[in-house]
């Protein structure tokens, strides 16, 4: 008898508690960071996704894709130029970044999954206008398309996922003007979560979670309540990395979605180990 | 981070494959030998079938009972009397056996799945008629109200399975005179899987599976086409106890059924093992 | 023209009525008394539920079955022992209880009916856990594994109901602690059909329903309200055998149900009489 | 305790196995003679139909209304003439003839039979192009707007059905010329019940079905094959009244219906009569 | 290159925010008045009412009849009586107004649409008793079987437009005493429109609409609140014709019906104009 | 009255027979040339596209993108080369024809659709591996990475023309070894219809049809059978850019498709001058 067998059957069988509590409930993963990137932890969230649906979880991802973009416009000897964290994007750059994220980033994340079952369709703000979007407007300087969310028309959501496929979202909106807006993707997942009222909405980082002191890798937050997350985004005491992630955490609770995670994506099949195990990984906000 | 848990996460991955190939299929599983005695057998082919359930398969029980009847039958000083391996069964003995299959051996094995998931559901030939029997005629003996399989009405199974529901069926027919007749349970798992075309039937046995000759370890068979199967039978080889299984493993193919397996039950998780690993164990016979 | 057909008609025409009342209502009856042990008022109930079934109705029936208990553990030897009406239960004496509700009373239930069409399907407590029980605990005396209702998961009956089945339902409960409990059938009855918002709970009963005085046998009731009932089930009047039967009409009332009612399940046809005549029969409860 | 009720009970259980066997059938009757008449036949056939619905048959109601457009065209002065059984139709005769039978006769049968149970829908060939008709053309005379049936769309029947109505059909056909034509409702109800591939076309006649020889009464056939039926057609023997029905009945049964029945219409409940006892009433013709 | 194909596919383009505007909503017409009997009108208004159908409107027609019963009435030398506007009806007046509109009329505008679309279906209050009606009483004088409307019993329509149809209804009541009603066709339209809450109403008249003075035809009210129309209706101003619509107009808005409107029927497509253009025709009143 | 609104509403009556035959069909639209550049003729495909769906139509869009490609390929100073009219795709070009194809052409064609009705959803051969591809292998030439239709999933197609949306199909197709491959879109377009059983397949081209004689504008041919359409395939007289659709025109009738279109797109509304008159525009193949 073959040992590894063995525990593999045991190790299946104590997942079955947890297929059981998330079954039929809908979970939205922000994708980014190194999981991205890393041949990997690419394979890793893919079949992480397959094996969630199989097991009767709605995922929905969302995706942005920054590094890639900015890859192609030094490529294409394009001036970056960012300002508060954000890209200044004109209208050539905004082509772009929609090049970019819906005809290569999305389409590579949907290829990925479906070698592991045909469940992928990639969508983006476009597809029956699902992300409205307008301008996002700073006092002092104009950021060009940059957008932020109006509304979200989640129909083609639902039929998605009741069709039994998997969206996998690029964060690109459109305009009441019908121009094109590049919008946060952290911010993008927070909006479909609270629009899809998502169980759990969860963010792939490269760090462990939130800490209480950056400096003191000790301090890992592994549970945090709105309250005490919303004390925290005033604090002025998280990075401009991770402010996006806790206010689009925050936002989404107050949509209506139950639990929000930030999680360290270059951990191997992290969803997995956060859906899976008892004491889950990485900081959860509670609604 | 915990090392176990990412084993378990990447265990949870490999079965992916598997899980995908018996998406929505049928599965016919005879209960039976040490695997319905030992304790932690029992939990184990709970857990089995509660998680099958969930990962989308539909799993479906059929079990008889001999020795708790001949244990019941003891304690109320009956005589307990076989001919030909068959249990000669007056009025008195079939009432004692269906309250044994019926009343406890069967709602102890919805007991245990549903401690693990609340999907078990017993019934018997009674219920909306499922197993119509007929008197087992032998040229020179009365085996009282010993039956076999005149007719399966799979509809209350089927409407089960659509529920949601996993059928847990004790192995007691109804006769159109109205009297029970009591069934090997080997057989109405074979009828059972035909009538559902089954995409699998397993049998739960105490050995490792079919042995070219039994008294060499070394030659076990691991897969058989139905050709080859029904040449065994034939052969007069095969002994008391598994002539039953392989002939209705036979009759399973011949109805439809894809695969038949004789698997050993008490090897913890051997459903699994069969299921979702791809050299399987114990034999497999191929329609 | 044969005469005894024109009347025939006449008397399906009339009862038109009656079931375009009833058309789609659910129906629970507690089956008891005489009219389980007399072979022909069985076959009566038989055909009245199935014809009651044919006409649109959805009859759900459940039943106890202490008789017969009795009568099997005398066979066996065992003590048979009441502590005010209720019996005290052993773990052994648990285990014949269950073999003979639900491997042979249940079942014999199921059979009558399924011989006039096959619609009948046995479910115990134990069932997609359809009945959870807790121990039912007394000041001064341990009845042992008798219990009383904790929940109803009335889902494995809706679907039965859906799907053009008549779940007959025997009085054992599950407890979290897995064990199995005997719960008298009149109050299981009375949760039964508040969980199912039923229209009606009828009791089938060995007396003509309630009376101001037992005395008198003119001062049978037809008629009572809830609150006329509750003052009745105060005033001490009721005997051991009534008691449990009004206080599950009460409860039953409380609960939701329109009506409640005790019959002579001594007469023939009794449910049909109750539910095709304008008089009706018996004593009725109004909530 | 009441004995008439008794009965009544007794009754309605006989009527059980007939219950059975036409649940989800559908039965087309072709209304007509004293039966549309008499006061006392009108509601007893009414009575029948409700019942019939609410015990799971589907009855569809064809009829004419010869007697009524006679009446009504003297009082109106009109000639009435006849060729070989067919009334000539002029133009303004036939738009007398569809006012009667769609606006008078028709609606009274709705009436009547809603008035026991609100699912009568009166339609005409018109609606929904249910009846498409030609010119029923004679060598030597012009019978004006009389057709045959040229086509039957039964969608709008199918539809009405299935939302739980009973279709009440006035046998007006229209053609594609958009005139509108009188069909002997005889062959219309025929051509609807070939169409719907019902289980039963039954007649209600004023006779008490076919003779062997007209002028012995005790020469009644009750049961007939589609061959002796067409011989009996090609004898010769059939008068007037009798050939249009006699020779719908074979019509219908090779249209696919299973059976085909004349019946006394004068007798009361004549329609349960024949369903719901084993000997039938009339004469049964079997495809 | 066709010049004129041109404009037809720019105007089809044109039609489009039209379409998706009434896209699945319902519109009760009222048909009647010059419409109802100009030849060509009466062609317009059906391709008008099928052309709806087609793009996703669900249309409901309700119609009267009165000149075309006052021509049969005279043709067969009935006094023809009117009371207030109201045709005194006597019994066998009674029963020739239904045999004209339910036989005749209403079969009439069902085959002018089946011509160009298999979708119209007639029916009267009879059927289904879709319209429950009540006697008119007035203080000192009978006028017969004039009545109005008690209730709507709108499942029949409900269930024909989910079927793809038509219904084309007659105003015909029926009363609890299996009486027929001749009820004004414009209070029966408002009752109906506001049982099925459709999106509008629409009166097709003889004239352009409602005026501020009759007497000045540049005095046409092209919109009119609920408010103000209770306020005409009030001002005695409003002639006997107009009266009866616009107290169904305000009848209908209470009753949750979006629009009501008044068009000049004798305009070709006067339907399609007022639902196909910005400007509309004619005089809308807003609930 | 406003004249041109009387001849608006007689046009769109014009349009319903037109209307009811394609009602429910599905129409392949292959994309491309002058009416993908052209501002105002990619509005009048859009709202035609829109109108076709609003009036019951399931339009499905298919296109290519060579110019734009092309366009930024020389923008980004990379070499353009074809070989026998097929463009030599390395790894890199084929990244950027994805872009432009699925992250620009697509979702702008997405985005016009939706200005006029919120239906249009872009996908990929990606999206649930719609497009499965080969490469297409020639004997003396490596084209890189063009490919043609190996099989299509056209689950995505079909589930999401059911859930109300109009699909837009890019042309790239992705093969089992994980790359993309570019595809000729004709050749998809027929490969998409054949596998929906379309009723037609449509392709916008600039010119105005096939002719007998190319350099004769008189020799329109406006109607071709399957036949004379292969005898044209071989007789190398149709020109590189035309074969290929004429070629997938007969790919499409073969496999099933009744009607292939080859049309003008630089007609404005060339789609619905096709769809919504009777003799058509362009060259009909009949299968």
């Amino acid at each position: 008898m073959n040992v590894n067998n063995v525990l593999r059957a045991e190790i299946l069988v104590h997942a079955l508690p947890y297929i059981k509590e998330y079954y039929g409930k809908t979970i939205v993963i922000k994708y980014g960071g190194n999981a991205m990137i890393d041949e990997k932890l690419k394979e890793s969230v893919a079949t992480d996704i397959v094996l969630m649906k199989y097991v009767g979880i709605n995922p929905v991802v969302v995706h942005g894709g920054g590094p890639e973009i900015t890859k192609i416009m030094k490529k294409m000897k394009k001036d970056v130029k960012f300002v508060k964290g954000l890209r200044v994007t004109d209208k050539e750059t905004m082509e772009l970044v929609k090049m970019v994220l819906v005809g290569k980033v999305n389409k590579e994340i949907v290829g990925l999954i479906n070698h592991h079952g045909r469940i992928a369709v990639g969508v983006s703000g476009d597809d029956a206008e699902l992300i409205v979007a307008r301008k996002f407007v700073l006092p002092d300087v104009d950021l060009g398309f940059v957008g932020e969310v109006e509304k979200i028309n989640s129909k083609i959501l639902e039929k998605l996922i009741n069709d039994g496929f998997t969206p996998i979202i690029a964060s690109v909106g459109v305009g009441s003007d019908g121009e094109s807006y590049n919008i946060n993707a952290d911010l993008v997942a927070a909006e479909i979560a609270a629009a899809l009222k998502a169980d759990k909405l969860i963010f792939l980082t490269d760090v462990d979670g939130l800490y209480k002191d950056f400096t003191d890798k000790s301090s890992l937050i592994s549970e945090l309540s709105l309250k005490k997350c919303d004390e925290f985004i005033e604090s002025g005491k998280l990075d401009e990395g991770m402010l996006p992630k806790v206010k689009s955490c925050a936002r989404a609770l107050k949509g209506g979605v139950k639990k929000a995670h930030i999680l360290n994506g270059t951990i191997l099949h992290s969803l997995l180990l956060e859906i899976f195990t008892d004491e889950g990984i990485g900081t959860m906000i509670i609604g």
